[in-house]
């Protein structure tokens, strides 16, 4: 049954004006009246006079209990003509009738391919969406020194009025409204049907943007690439090939097979960007982040007013506190990693010395005890990392994603692999260490589908019961849909979709399993193809279900990830040589000499490196189609430069040539 | 004694023009009158017809034999509006009156901090030079489908008229003419008079261009950057500091240094660039090299008629011929070294058993086969390259450089290195290695600056002897300057300078010496700072008093040779590691067990290359202040793209309002 969430664009009608709510603004219950009516006509004021020109309506009562309700919600929307000068402000890249990716220019509307009649259908209603979020977000006081009514909001010309809202809490939330028809068709070619088409990529980009989108990509091609791995792994796990030759190969297979997919996934992840317009899209100037503070001053770049932080404090808080907090987490992980080998040691002890029910059960509990405290640092480390990473200071919301999600990949790598790293090259026992790899793999994935799809939308569900069989009545003898005000409501209430980092996390860890030790447990691959197939459709179920629509991120590459991933393929390199020189065939090679064993081992593994460093030198990051495509749009521009240029100088000519004539005697 | 080279730039009067000549053709002297006149016609047509609007003269007759002259050659020169205009064309960046680089336009001309009055001082003359080289370089054929009197030198709309009269051999040389007072005054402050100053940067790009000042400006960075290490070296050398501890630390200080000098320079290669007006200069898209032939298409950018050729079989010389050669090239030269060292212990032997005069002296024999067996491979592999590269049929000369280079770089690399390599490795006497490292070093930069700078010179002297004498007899009656005519012959007959190439490699197979024996010579670094500055003042010399003037060249950067710089420093960290590991101070500290020291070693060097690489990641290739000014020359065009976009939507609104006023039922 598909019931509640999205909502359908209606056209407003209860206060006068008609028009196609986009994007919703809720503001803190008891704001006051002056800052209401001053934000609002903002919003509503001419772009000549530094408003952002959109239109704005208040949310009418619904039908729930009125007392519980925040009445200050406020859906915004725009005239299409605004939101195709919009869309030309962001620059846009749009399909040309040609089929080249031009930047969107209102002026020559008419050379792009889905631009009919008045371009009612031309932008997606995820595009539209971002362009009300930009026109909103560069919404900048003018001579206000501080929001009305709220002496402690300081403002100052220039200053993003949005952001200050967030940070000071009078903005609660602002979020885009679902798409009823459109979540409905996604839905149901997405993951309703089990079918093994591929997913509806573009369909993706169109309702939830490109950084959703590219993720979900990567998330197909990511299971596709594995898929040889995991072919080629079945008959080692099913025969038991243990002898050597077949294992080197194996590994050296993997690891170049790693350094291809990452390599070819930089192509694939261009040319998704190419036609999703987000290649050679220019980003704007990035404005700091609601949390960023400082000194007033004037921002080198722009001329405009704005906090200034020196960057020398920043490396100090980073260089400081942060790297050796970070350092300290570490070495506390390690060290609770060696507590719990000591436990597993100790009753073992226990249980040889007297195996008794009793005792067999204290078998489980050391794994219990350690699984319980991992979870419970990664959480605390997490709050740490975020307070860190804010205290930190950062002008970028860029800058500050990064610098978490790398503190974060850090410790994560270490609470994931450490234990397996310690099974592996201390205790030497390939036989526990496929068995850990195995158990981890399984559990973690039944795990978080679990915690990260399900649980979420239970609880969602429980808590809207009440509003949905409420509305259900009514709705038996009204109309089909749910009324717009209740929709809004339902989707205020909704949990709000934190990005795709733990998604890329998780893929991150999985490609760990895969990579690092895939010549000890060659079904790894396999068990991550499945765990990937229904990854696929929790994460889909997620997004459509689960959470508020996020807001289009207009990305042109997957980021800090791609290298991330690329890190952990090097590390790959290290891990699979050292294993497979350490395992007892390859020693049999080796009988009167262990110095010419490791010095074999680690010439190989230097080949391996370079071998990798010139492949991924050789692999074109932009396939060649897409190169002359991109070069071509650079030459024209140079040539249409010079045409004005020419022009201009003929028309500099002209105007000098009568002077001469009349002044011969100069 | 300061006499011949350089030319004064005379208004030339001898054929009733008067313009200052800046570029010589010198066409062969059969070329047939129709194609001189053809040529001539059209660099003098107008631009609006295809031209290139420049100014032209036939070099009138010398003093010299006459018979033995070529009479084809032709003086190029513009009007300063028209070279104002080409570099406008080439978009070359010039500092502004607010400090800030901008593109010269000629409208915008006095918003420039240089242009006074007419602008005549306002480009060097290195630019103007490259102004109408490039103006030369893209005169295009247009019906023409030969050169006239030529009927295999095929033309087509849109080829560069220059180059196909290069490749076909009609057009002999094209060269730039050296200005006397500047480079009297420039070579004056290089290198005539012993001083502690640095090198005059700006004056060399002023003359030389971009790519030679950065190649200057690199090896000043480079000396200065060593200073540091030779001091440190100096007393490891005269006090034999050959303790564990020290040795350690003077190599791993070494190599952090390494690595901090190179990504150092990036940021100073980038300062330098911003101010040279190169860094952020767009490109014009590239043409096809003269030598490049395939079947006649169509260029998938600009869309112009050009050859094709296929990349797949590019790939396949690539990958199948030129591979396999270089890989049977190198173990070649592996080969013959294996035999110089067979021979070596041949002669030894020999010399034990009968230790006479004559036994003696065969000792040294096959030192000096190897040394002789070694520059002959040198020489011929670099013909073999060469010729390889240029079937290779790349369609650009910036790929066919680096192909050239990267073959070139190995073979050397190989060539200079393993015999090193083999005495550190296989033969494990450090003395020994010590020894052929001094050797190396010593005698390798006398013979290099001998045969680079002070032979040329000298043979070229013995040439122009009589032709000079002849002049400076004359001279004495009547002027003190050589007239232009015998000038421009001179400079005709110089040897032409082939690029930064081999000075690069130079610098490159020196700081091989210093980094990857480092800890066992510490002396190295003196040896080489001693050398760099002999070698400023030897390749100043050289540009100034050998070669003909090049064209300027607006570089960036020092290209392919950063990353070769960065792959040596890499392969540095490898071989100091294990030279550490081997040392038999280190040994004593693993006296039980050899398998310990290595794992140690191996996981030194891991942790080293990883440090490498975060402080790669971490020291930024582009200084903040350079960033900012970047930053804010992107933000100025989007703003200013912004401005446009709204005024012309506004104009839009206007003509489209009066319409539907007009028409109000529609």
């Amino acid at each position: 049954m598909w019931v509640c969430i999205a909502v359908c664009v209606y056209k407003l009608t209860f206060s006068g004006s008609r028009f196609a709510p986009l994007v919703v603004l809720e503001l803190a219950s008891d704001t006051k009246e002056e800052a209401i009516t001053w934000l609002l006509s903002r919003i509503r004021d001419r772009q000549q006079n530094g408003g952002a020109e959109l239109l704005v309506e208040q949310l009418g009562p619904g039908i729930g209990v009125k007392e519980k309700e925040n009445p200050n919600m406020f859906l915004v929307g725009a005239s299409m003509q605004r939101l195709l000068c919009g869309a030309e402000d962001l620059g846009l890249f749009k399909e040309c009738t040609d089929g080249s990716m031009r930047a969107f220019t209102f002026a020559s509307k008419h050379n792009f391919k889905d631009f009919k009649g008045d371009g009612d259908s031309f932008l997606s209603m995820a595009e539209c969406q971002y362009v009300i979020k930009h026109e909103l977000d560069t919404l900048r006081a003018k001579e206000e020194t501080n929001v009305p009514g709220y002496s402690h909001a300081k403002l100052y010309p220039g200053k993003s009025i949005i952001r200050r809202l967030l940070s000071k809490g009078i903005l609660i939330q602002m979020f885009p409204l679902h798409e009823k028809e459109e979540l409905k068709r996604l839905s149901f070619s997405w993951y309703k049907k089990v079918k093994l088409s591929l997913q509806p990529l573009d369909d993706i980009r169109h309702y939830y943007g490109e950084g959703q989108a590219l993720y979900f990509g990567f998330l197909e091609y990511f299971t596709f690439a594995l898929v040889p791995m995991a072919l080629i792994g079945v008959p080692y796990y099913l025969f038991d090939w243990e002898d050597y030759d077949k294992y080197v190969v194996f590994a050296v297979f993997n690891l170049v097979w790693c350094t291809v997919i990452l390599e070819l996934w930089k192509r694939r992840s261009a040319s998704l960007a190419y036609y999703w317009g987000t290649l050679c899209r220019k980003k704007a100037f990035e404005e700091p982040r609601p949390g960023f503070h400082g000194v007033l001053g004037h921002n080198p770049v722009t001329g405009r007013a704005e906090p200034i932080y020196p960057t020398s404090k920043r490396h100090l808080r980073v260089y400081l506190v942060s790297l050796p907090f970070v350092l300290l987490c570490l070495y506390l992980s390690l060290y609770v990693m060696m507590i719990y080998f000591l436990m597993e040691g100790w009753a073992l002890s226990i249980y040889d010395e007297n195996p008794t029910f009793w005792t067999h059960i204290l078998l489980f509990i050391p794994s219990i005890i350690y699984a319980v405290v991992i979870e419970a640092m990664n959480l605390i480390y997490r709050y740490a990392a975020e307070f860190l990473t804010e205290w930190e200071n950062h002008r970028l919301e860029s800058s500050y994603q990064n610098h978490l999600v790398l503190k974060v990949l850090v410790f994560n790598f270490f609470s994931c692999f450490a234990s397996l790293f310690y099974i592996a090259f201390v205790m030497q026992d390939m036989e526990l260490l496929r068995q850990s790899l195995a158990t981890l793999l399984i559990t973690s994935q039944i795990l978080n589908q679990f915690m990260e799809a399900f649980l979420p939308y239970w609880l969602q569900r429980r808590r809207n019961k009440k509003m949905i069989r409420k509305v259900q009545k009514r709705r038996m003898y009204e109309e089909k849909e749910l009324p717009l005000v209740e929709q809004v409501r339902l989707e205020a209430d909704m949990s709000t979709y934190l990005g795709t980092f733990d998604d890329y996390l998780e893929l991150f860890l999985l490609f760990g399993y895969v990579s690092l030790f895939s010549c000890v447990f060659p079904l790894a691959a396999v068990l991550v193809v499945l765990n990937n197939i229904t990854e696929v459709y929790s994460d889909a179920f997620k997004m459509c279900r689960v959470f508020k629509r996020p807001f289009a991120d207009p990305a042109a590459n997957i980021g800090v990830w791609q290298l991330a991933f690329e890190a952990m393929s090097v590390i790959a390199v290290v891990t699979n040589c050292a294993l497979i020189g350490m395992s007892p065939q390859v020693r049999s090679y080796f009988p009167e000499s262990e110095t010419q064993l490791i010095l074999c081992t680690v010439a190989a593994e230097h080949v391996l490196l370079g071998f990798k460093f010139i492949l991924t030198f050789l692999i074109q990051d932009v396939p060649k189609h897409i190169q002359d495509k991109l070069a071509r749009l650079e030459f024209e521009s140079l040539e249409a430069l010079k045409k004005k240029v020419k022009s201009d100088s003929a028309l500099t000519f002209f105007t000098l040539l009568p002077l001469s004539k009349l002044l011969p005697v100069l």
